[in-house]
C-alpha cells in the first residue's frame, strides 16, 4: 500500500517559465532512463524478493517509493516551467502572451509551442509522459528477471544512464533552482548505485549471474573479428580475465579456428582452473541452494501474500 | 514524496499456483485499462490542478496512490500464481515440477510456459509489464489534458473499462481467493466512477467540456452516411440535443446537403435556442474565468511548487 | 460496404501554405485523440452491435462513416497548408523556394523542414499518419469492450478529448479559413457526444457498466491515502454516492483500517440501500436478459452476416 | 466523404465458431500486410495525387475505399467465429459453454480464450485490431513517399504480401464457407496488383524511380561481400542490368577495390551508355516536368479542395 | 559469421558540423527505409533459401552485408556532423561552443539541441537508432515472408523508398561532402533495384506471388467505389490485365452488382483464358514442384547447417 | 565495411524440428536481451570512441561483430527447428503434416501453429525478429550514451541478462544438439562481460560514471520509504559507501528530516571526506581532460572518417 505526502523531497523552484527546457526535462519523466523507468524497474523486481530475500525487498521498494517522489520532483518542475501557458489557452478570446515574460500566442502561430507541440495541442501545458522527442513511454525500457545478480547489474546500468542524462541536462539551463534540483537528482542516483552494489556484493557468489558457471573452452577466447593488420591487445583480450581468472586465449583469425575446429566443437580448454567437471558440480550445488532459499520461504499449497497483525502499532509515516 | 507500507490493502491470496490465469491477470497489471494506467493517469493529471484546485489534487492523488496499491495487488497475485517456477528454474541440474502440484519441466518443454513463454524465459517466474498478449504497457494508453471538465470525462471511460476488465477475467478463473480480490478490485472501480463523477458535476457549466461552446449550426445535425432505405430514427437524432437541448436536424441524404450549401457553409442553424453571438459572449466569460482561477492561484516570476512548515506536525499515515 | 464521393463534407479551404500548423494538424490525422482514432474506433464497435442491437449498429457506422470523412478534411488540409513543397522537391535542379510565398530551400538547409522534417524526407510533402511529434498511430488509442455501457462511456471521453484538442489548435492558427474548418469539425465532437449520450441513456440499468453491481462493502468508502492534516472533505467523499446512493464512509487512516479489518476482508457495508443478496440477485437476473438479447439475435449454427435482397431498391447515396 | 451500406461486398458466411481461427485472422484485420493498411496506405497516398494527377487519385481511392469493406469482410468474419462468446460472458452466474457447440467456460479456466486471451478479457468476443500475436496495429506499417513511381511500387508489394497471407491462412481452416471468403479476398488481392502495375506503366520514365537518374560509376558495380571459395555469378552480377543495361562490374575483392580506388571516389564507371553529362540533364529535364505537373495543377495563394457543383445531379450509389 | 574492417566502403567526408542535417539524416539510419531496414529484411529473407536456393542465399547475404556497411556510413556522416558536441559536453565548468564555428551552449539553452534534443541529452553528441523524428527504429518496418515472389517484391519496394529518401535528403544540404555520400548511397539503391529484379525474372512462374493461381471470377473486375458523374476509365479498368490477361469487367455501380449476384457469389468468369479446372490444376502442379524443391534440399531428421572443410582454403576478405 | 562467410562460428545443430523451442528461441533473436540488440548496441557504441578511443572502439566493433554471427546462429536454429513448414505450406493441393515427425496440417487447423501463428501466416516457416510473444525488436532496447564510464556499465547489466536468458532456455529443451549451442552462446556472453569490465577497470577514475562529483550531502543518506516497525539495517545503508567511501547518513523518518531541512535544501554533509571545494575542482579537472581525450583526436573542420592506404596489404578474414 502507498500513501502520499503533499511536500516535494526537495524544494524544486524555478526561476522563471521555459518550454524549451521543459521539454528537455522530459526525459528524465517519461524517457528510457528517467525517474518513471527507476521505480518501475525496482518495483517489479521486488516482487520475486519478497518471500525469500525480505531485506532486499525492503531495499527495492525503499528506493522504488523514493524514485516515484522523484518523478513527482521532476513532473512539477515541468508544471513550473511551462507556467502561464494553461491559464492563457483557456483565454480563448485572447491573444495575448502564452508564457509569464515570455512568447505572445502570435509568436506561437508562427513558431510552434517552443518545439513540443504537445505542450499545447495536448497536454494543455503539463508534464507529458514522453520523451524530449515525444516518443511515449514504455516498459521496453525495464528489465527484471527473477535473480538478484542478474537485476542488481541492471540497476547498476540504470542508475549509471539516469546520472550521465542528468549531468547532460546540466549544460542545458542556466536557472540555478532548476539547476539546485537537477544536482540533488543526480546526486541521488550515485547514492542508489552504491547501494545496489553492497546488495550485491553481499550476495557470494555472484558471477557469473544466475547458476550456470558455464563452459572454459568459450568463457576464454577472444574473437578477433576484424581485418586489421595490427591487432590491439589489450586487457581485454590477453593475460587472465577479471573475474573467472582464465587465461584468454586470443583467436587472431577466427575463421581460421573455425573451420580447424569443426565450428568450435573440436576447441580445447586451456589456461583455466575450471574443468568440466568442476563447473558441472558447482552448477549443480549453486542451483541446489539457490532453489532451497526461494522454496523453504514460500509456503505449500494456499498462500496469503503478507499478515495483518492488529498488535503491530501503525508507524508513523 | 510516497511511502509504502508491507501489507496489502487487501489481503491477497491464490489457492493454489495456475500459471494460465497469471497470464490473464497481466491485463490489469500491464495491460491497456489496467491499474498502472489508472495510477499513472490520475497522477499526471494532477500536476495541472495543483495551484489552482487543491481539494481536485487532493482527490486525484488520493486515487493516483490507492491505485498504486491496486497495482501491487495484482503483482502479488501473479507472483503467488506462479509459486514454484523461481526455484525451479534455479535448480538448473533437475527436471522436476516446475509448479507445485501441476506441470513438470518434461511438460513444459513440450508445452511452452503456459502461454507466456517470458513467464520462463524473461522474468525467471514474476510479474511482467505487458498486457496478457505479451505487449508492454505504454504510455498511450493515459490521457492527461490540462481541463477537467475533460480528464473526469476520461477518467469515467477510464473506470468502466477497468471494470468490464475484472468482470471477465472473474469468468476464466474459480479460485474462491483469488475472486475474492478480483470483487474487491471490481468495485473499488465503481467507487472511484463515482467520485470522478461528483467531482464532474461539481464544475459548472461542464458542457461542452472546454471553453468553447460551439457553433450552433454544426452542433444540431445528424448526418445519416448509411444508404439504407430505412434509415434509423432513435433518441440520438430526433428531440432535442441531450445537453444543448437543440432540435436535430436529420440530414438523411448528406451528399445532397453538402451540395446544396457550398459545402456546409451555407448552412442555417434552426432549433436552437443559441445564437452565435450568446456563443462568442459565453466563450468569452468563461475563457476569462477559467483564466482568472488558473493565473490567480499561480505567483509571477519565481515559483515554488509547496512550502515546508516545521510546525505542522507531521499526521500519521 | 464502403463509397467515397470527391466532395469533403466541409468546404476546406487554406488562406497560405503554412508547415508549422500543418506538423500541429497532423495531432488530430494521425494523433491520439484524433479522426483515425474516432473512426475506428467506433467502427470496431459496431461489430458486437450488428445482430443484437441494429439500431446502434446504425448510429456507430453512420459516426465512423462521418469520421472517415473529417480524416480527409484534416488531410486536405494539411496537404494544402503545405502547398509548394512537392513540386519543389521534384525539381532537384534548383535551389528555389519550397513553399509558395514562403521558405527557400536555402532556409531549409538550416532551418530544418519547419520542425517535422519528416514533411520533407519521408512524406514528400503530404500529410503523415503520426501525431504532432511525429509517433506513428497506433491501435492502442481505440477501444471497444463488447459492452455499450462501456463502450458509450469511451465514446464520450473520446469527443471530448477531441474537443479540447481542436479547442487548443484554434490558438495557434489565425488563417481564417482554417479556423473556420477547425470550427466546424469541433462543433461535430460536441453533436456526437450528445448522440452518443442519448444512446447510453436508453439503456437501462447502465450502470455500474457490465452485469456485475459490485460488493456494496468496497463501492462505498474513500481512502485518503494523503498524509494531511486537513483532509479534504467534498462531494467525492461525503453523503451519498452519485449513482448506486450509497453514504460515503471516509477512511482517513487507511491503513489502521486495513490492520484492523484484516486486509478489508472483516469490513462491514453500512450506509448502502444494497445487500449481498440483492445484489447476487441483480447480477443473474441482468446477466441472463444481456446474454438472452445477444443470443436471440443470432443464429445457431451456420452464419450470414447479411443477406441480398434484390427487391430491395439500392438507394441514393 | 464516405457512405457505407449494410451490405458486405462478398458473402461472408462461417459454417461453425472457430476461436483459433479467428485468431489467425486477425493478421488479416490488425496485422502489417492486412486490410486496414491498404486502405490507409492507399488513401494517403491519393492526398498527393489529387490535383496533378486526378485520374491516379480515383485509382487509389476506389481501391482504398474497396480495401475498407474487405477489413469489414475480415471484421464480420472473426465475429461470428466467436459466436457464442458474447453472450456467454454477460452471463455471469453461469458456467455453460463459451461458444455454441465448443469449449465449455470451465475448458477455459484450464486452456485460456484459445490462445487470443483478449478476445476474452478485452474485446468481450470480438474483433481486435492487432496481429494473430496480439501486436495492436501501426502506422509505421504503410507508405506513402509522395511520388508515384515509389508509391505504386510499394502497392505492388504490399499486395503480394496481402495475397501470400491469405494464402497461408487458407492452409489453417478447413470451413468452406471461410475459404470461400479467403479466396475471394485474395484473388481481389491479385486484381489490385495489375491495377496499380497498368498505372505505373503508364508512367514514363518511371525508373530509377524518383528524379534523380543516378551516377554510373556506382550503379553498375556488384560488390560480393562473401568470403568463398566459389563465387556465385548470375543475372543479377554479369551481363547487363535490367533497366539502364549497364555491363555489370563484378568486384569479386571488395576491400581491395575499395583500397584502390581511395574509397571508391577513384572508381571509373564503365560499360554504361549513360555519362555525367547525361545524366545531369535528364534530372533536370524530368525535374523541371514532374514540378510543372504538379504546379501547373495547383492555385496560387487561397486554395480549395473542391467546388460544390449543385447542377452537378447526385450519382447514385 | 561476419568481419569488419576498418575502412568505409565509400569515403565519407563533411565539411563542418551540422547537427540539423544529422538529424535529417537520422533517416536513414533509424527510419523506416534506411539502411537498418534494408540489411535486416535482406538477412532475414536468407534463412529460407539457405538450403533450396542456395544462389539467392548467397545474393541476399551479399547485399545485406553492404547495407551493414552503409548502415555504418551514415552513422559515421552523423557522427562527424556532431562534431564538438561531445568533448564539449564533458567540459562540465565552461560554456563555451557546442560545435566548431557553430552554436554556443549559451545558444542552446535557448533553442535546444538543434531540434533533436535527444543529441544532446541522451546520445551525447553521436547517432542514434531512430527516425528523424526521434522515433525508435522497430523491426515492423521489414518484411520476410518465406517466398521469393514476394521477398524480391517487396525489397524492390523498399530500394524504390531508399532511393528516394536520399533524393530528397540531398535537397537539404549543400556540404559537398555529404553530398558525394548520399550520391553514392542513392546509386547502390538503384544498382541493388535492379539486381532484385534479375533474380525474380529468374523464377519461373513468379505471378501471382506464391501458389495460388486465384480465381479468375474475382481478378478482373474493376469496383468503381467512387459515385462520380464521370468516372474514370483508364489502362487499370479497361482492356486486358497486366499479367493475367484478362478483360477488365468494369463495374460501375458495385451495390447493384453485389445485390444482384448475391454478395458476388453468383459472379460469372468472362473474358479470362483461365478456367476454374485450369487454375486448380496449375495449382496442384506448381506446389508440387516448390515443396519438391525446398524438400529435397533439407535432410530428414538431424539437421545441421553448414560444414567446416578444413581442405577449402580460407579466402581473402 | 563488412563481410560475411557462408560457415557458422559454432557448429548449430538440432535432432528434430521444434516449433514450439523455435517460439522460445525468438527471445534471442528478437527480444529486448537477445543477439541484434547485444550487436546493435555495441556497434551504436563504437561510433563517439572511433576517434579519441581507438582501442576501445576495436573492442566494440570485435564484439559488436561477433555477436551479428551469434544472431545468425539463432537465426540457422529457428531455421531448422522449423524444418518441414516452409515446404509443406507451398503444397496447397496437401494436407499433409507441417513438420517432419511431428504435426499434420489438420492438427494445425485446431491447434494454431504451434503457439506462435506468424510462424504460419508470415513469416511461412522462417524466423521473425520478434520476441517469444510477438513483439516485434525495437531499438528502445539498446543504450549508448557517449560516455564509456556509463555504455561499458550497461554491457555489463546487457550481458548479464542475455546469460540469464540463455541460462532459462536450456530449461525448456531437451535436444541435446540445441543445448549444445546454447551452452556455447550462454559461455560467450560471459566473455564478453569480462572484456567489458577489463576496459572499464582500465578507465580512471571511472565513478560516479560521467564527468560530476556529485553533492556530498546527496550521494550519502539513505531513505526509508517504508513505514515498517523493524527498520532493516544492511550494508547499503550503514557503514560507509562502497565507491565514495561515505558514511551512510540513515535517514528513518524521511518527511520529518524533508519538514526539517526545507526540502533537504539546508541538509548538512556529514561522514565524507569530499568537500564542495573538492568536488568542484574534481569536476573541472576532470571534465577538462576528457574534453581534452576526446579534441585533439578529431581535426578542426573538415573531416574523414578513415584514410585509403594502399601500401597497407589486404590481411586475411
Amino acid at each position: 500500500m502507498f500513501y502520499h505526502s503533499k511536500e516535494l523531497q526537495y524544494k524544486a523552484r524555478v526561476s522563471r517559465p521555459d518550454a524549451r527546457f521543459a521539454r528537455l526535462m522530459l526525459e528524465q519523466f517519461g524517457g528510457a532512463n528517467g525517474e518513471l523507468s527507476a521505480s518501475m524497474q525496482y518495483f517489479l523486481q521486488a516482487f520475486a524478493c519478497h518471500n525469500p530475500y525480505p531485506e532486499k525487498y525492503d531495499m527495492l521498494m525503499d528506493i522504488a517509493t523514493e524514485e516515484l517522489g522523484h518523478l513527482e520532483i521532476v513532473g512539477a518542475t515541468i508544471q513550473m516551467l511551462l507556467t502561464g501557458a494553461t491559464g492563457n489557452l483557456k483565454e480563448v478570446a485572447e491573444r495575448g502572451p502564452i508564457f509569464e515574460e515570455e512568447f505572445s500566442k502570435e509568436d506561437f502561430i508562427h513558431a510552434g509551442f517552443a518545439n513540443n507541440p504537445q505542450f499545447g495541442v495536448v497536454s494543455g501545458g503539463g508534464p507529458i509522459f514522453s520523451n524530449s522527442n515525444g516518443f511515449p513511454w514504455q516498459a521496453t525500457y525495464i528489465n527484471a528477471n527473477g535473480d538478484l545478480t542478474v537485476d542488481l547489474r541492471s540497476n547498476l546500468a540504470s542508475e549509471s544512464r539516469a546520472k550521465i542524462t542528468y549531468e547532460y541536462l546540466m549544460q542545458f539551463t542556466d536557472d540555478k533552482y532548476v539547476l539546485d534540483t537537477l544536482n540533488f537528482l543526480m546526486a541521488r542516483e550515485v547514492a542508489h548505485y552504491q547501494q545496489f552494489e553492497a546488495a550485491l556484493e553481499g550476495i557470494k557468489p555472484n558471477f557469473p549471474p544466475g547458476i550456470y558457471q558455464c563452459d572454459p573452452r568459450y568463457t576464454s577466447f577472444y574473437s578477433n573479428n576484424s581485418t586489421d593488420e595490427q591487432p590491439v591487445r589489450a586487457a581485454w583480450n590477453k593475460g587472465r580475465s577479471t573475474q573467472l581468472d582464465e587465461e584468454w586465449n586470443y583467436m587472431g583469425d577466427p575463421r581460421r579456428e573455425v573451420l580447424r575446429t569443426q565450428g568450435l566443437t573440436e576447441l580445447k580448454a586451456e589456461g583455466s582452473p575450471r574443468t568440466p567437471s568442476s563447473v558441472e558440480a558447482h552448477d549443480k550445488k549453486l542451483g541446489k541452494r539457490r532453489a532451497e532459499e526461494i522454496r523453504s520461504s514460500t509456503p505449500k499449497g494456499e498462500q496469503c501474500w503478507c499478515d495483518y497483525d492488529e498488535e503491530r502499532e501503525p508507524v508513523e509515516a
